[in-house]
């Protein structure tokens, strides 16, 4: 796979183009506009929506939503939404039981897979049990590590961007967590299932591993179901906000034996589910076409840029997922910030790559239009001014996680 | 208001009676319908839904469902459900922020007022520090201390069912949390403002005080918002699923000096929001002829129920709610499962008053089915023979109480 050069080098010319600078402009002016009071001007603005024919792929949505059968379900859900509705519940969790062909006990949904996770943490991480996690990975259970005092050993990447388990098991004699994602957030890059199982066999007793597998329906690798099923430490989590479209609907899953979900149970309960998102998730997984059809839109589309980006000679990291770390060759806030002026709004960034931005791949009209806008920002036709909108945040005070917000 | 007998005798041809037996019955069969075994029998059949045409009065929900404008905005917002939209979380809390005259950070929203329940149950208690409830009251909190460890103070209520906030504070010098449900789930009758003002004023240094503000909308009572507004110890829960009829939506609110709501945060940072929730709330917050017209709409109807009881001799708690405690006059078990052997799915029982069931305001037409069912169980003309289904239960092992299940 293609990987990027970590070691690149921008000369000052190709700066000032980035920034969209005449060589004549001071350095004064150039210094203040990559400086972070800069920054955290724009990210002050709090927009309450954003502006009209945005392209949003910022936050790993999915752009063709929740599919035909999930709507007309929402649509006859409406008169009921006065009711509980249990049932619906149970419902779900005997329909993903029966897809995954796991037994009932040993599946349990959420509101988002965000809440297994933490309830995962809470769980099994305290100031004595470190939460592992590889570097860059998905925030959203760093920090809730910190909430409970836990921690947070980041492990890099290999130099492929798949999980280091044997380094992670190194650094962590005193795990209680280890979270692997595959595809991983941000990077879109596969652990092995021969990795996993090597962890979970060589792990701390008493630790679990968590695979998040939110986003492995875009991708050919094999899930870590099997390792449910054969009864090890293992919690699989999935989502129906990816490659389902349901994100705004608030749908995830939890697989693992019984005894680990009444682990995260303990928590919180079990807090009855939106009905509308039970609906459009049952009704999507009878859609059995839905999986294989997105799957070869998001690859088609993902091929086209990736093949668009290598004509133009720009550096990313190849992904088996429906987003990829692009390289911004210089701070990546500003060339977000940027972006974001040609309304196009790119994803965030991860503190051990400072010069990536996470691009989600939206829809073949609006991957031209964030092409069109890449090139503009990048050859400096386009200046990184302060923009009056950067995205979507929740609060100023709020980092906002793909489906989850923590103090900032 | 008219108040329940606790001594009420019941002779046996009452019994028979009430059992569906003729005389000649052997006193082996009347002794196992009444065992718990049978009762047992009858819970573990677990229905996927209710019968056709049942009448719902189980859960406290509103027949009504959601207003037209909620409906309208739930349609609209259907092909957006590929979207976190944490625009409309904030949107919502302007709102709700401007409806209760508060700052906007003193107001979260959550999927439903369980959510923060709970997590204030694991902010301020402890094996240290207890919780303190009315008894009977709302279970989830208490089974939310279980899960911590917390001691679990329950308080008999006054004799006209209001919280004893003086036996609270000297049943509970280690208290960590009260909560006050006002009107009270499940006797629908008031805690006085003055009285909770005394609790606020004289409990212990660094424990709060929940109040839990369901359904004030259903009666004339003044809200403890002032208190918040005032900057006390004091957390203030409101839902969306009761006079709004959106429970199957999941959408509540915490309204809080900032510094506490802080605190609940720490236990589950702010998972996003089901987007069909927010703006079906946001819609009906706009309807403001919603709320007078449904308090005016429940008000009668249990004026009519209230009046029906009385003429024909049933004793019930005088509710200032859309529910109320009947009196069964045997144990309550037997009486629902008749009931719902009429197709007429009544409320639950609590231990400290296992002789009446919870009945929620349904539609007119309802609850003259119910009051139907009502006559024919009470004077024998039906069996309480094993019913097939007993009302929605999640999983046999779970105890749903009104939007949130806990192990039993």
């Amino acid at each position: 796979m293609p990987t990027h050069d970590n070691n690149l080098s921008i000369p000052s010319a190709s700066r000032r183009s980035f920034l969209g600078l005449s060589a004549a402009a001071s350095a004064a002016v150039a210094l203040r506009i990559v400086t972070e009071p800069m920054l955290a001007e724009a990210q002050r603005v709090q927009p309450h929506s954003f502006p009209k024919d945005a392209v949003r792929i910022d936050a790993n949505e999915n752009p063709l939503g929740p599919c035909s059968a999930a709507r007309d379900a929402l649509t006859a859900i409406i008169p009921e939404g006065g009711r509980y509705s249990f049932n619906l519940t149970n419902e779900l969790v005997a329909s993903l039981a029966e897809v995954v062909e796991l037994k009932q006990e040993q599946v349990r949904v959420y509101p988002g897979s965000s809440v297994p996770l933490h309830h995962a943490v809470a769980a099994f991480t305290s100031s004595q049990r470190s939460y592992v996690t590889g570097d860059p990975g998905y925030e959203a259970g760093m920090a809730a590590a910190g909430t409970v005092g836990a921690r947070v050993v980041k492990v890099p990447l290999t130099k492929n961007y798949a999980h280091d388990v044997r380094a992670m098991l190194a650094a962590a004699p005193d795990a209680g967590l280890f979270y692997v994602c595959s595809p991983n957030n941000p990077t879109g890059t596969l652990t092995s299932h021969s990795d996993i199982e090597y962890l979970i066999e060589n792990k701390p007793k008493d630790s679990v591993v968590m695979v998040d597998e939110a986003y492995i329906h875009f991708c050919d690798a094999p899930s870590a179901v099997d390792l449910v099923k054969a009864g090890k430490d293992v919690i699989v989590l999935r989502t129906f906000s990816k490659v389902y479209g349901m994100a705004g609907l608030r749908c995830g899953a939890a697989f693992a034996r019984p005894d680990l979900l009444e682990k995260l149970e303990t928590h919180a309960g079990w807090n009855a589910m939106p009905t509308t998102a039970l609906v459009a998730a049952a009704a999507s997984l009878k859609d059995t076409q839905l999986v294989p059809e997105r799957k070869r839109i998001n690859t088609a589309v993902r091929s086209q840029v990736f093949a668009w980006l290598d004509r133009n000679g720009y550096s990313y990291i190849a992904s088996e997922s429906n987003f990829f770390m692009l390289d911004t060759r210089q701070p990546a806030k500003a060339a977000i910030a940027a972006m974001a002026k040609q309304n196009v709004f790119i994803g965030r960034i991860w503190p051990s790559m400072p010069t990536y931005s996470r691009i989600t791949i939206g829809t073949a009209v609006e991957m031209e239009q964030f092409q069109t806008a890449w090139q503009k920002v990048m050859t400096g036709a386009v200046t990184a001014a302060v923009t009056t909108t950067v995205g979507e945040m929740p609060n100023p005070r709020r980092r906002n996680l793909d489906g989850i917000a923590f103090p900032a």
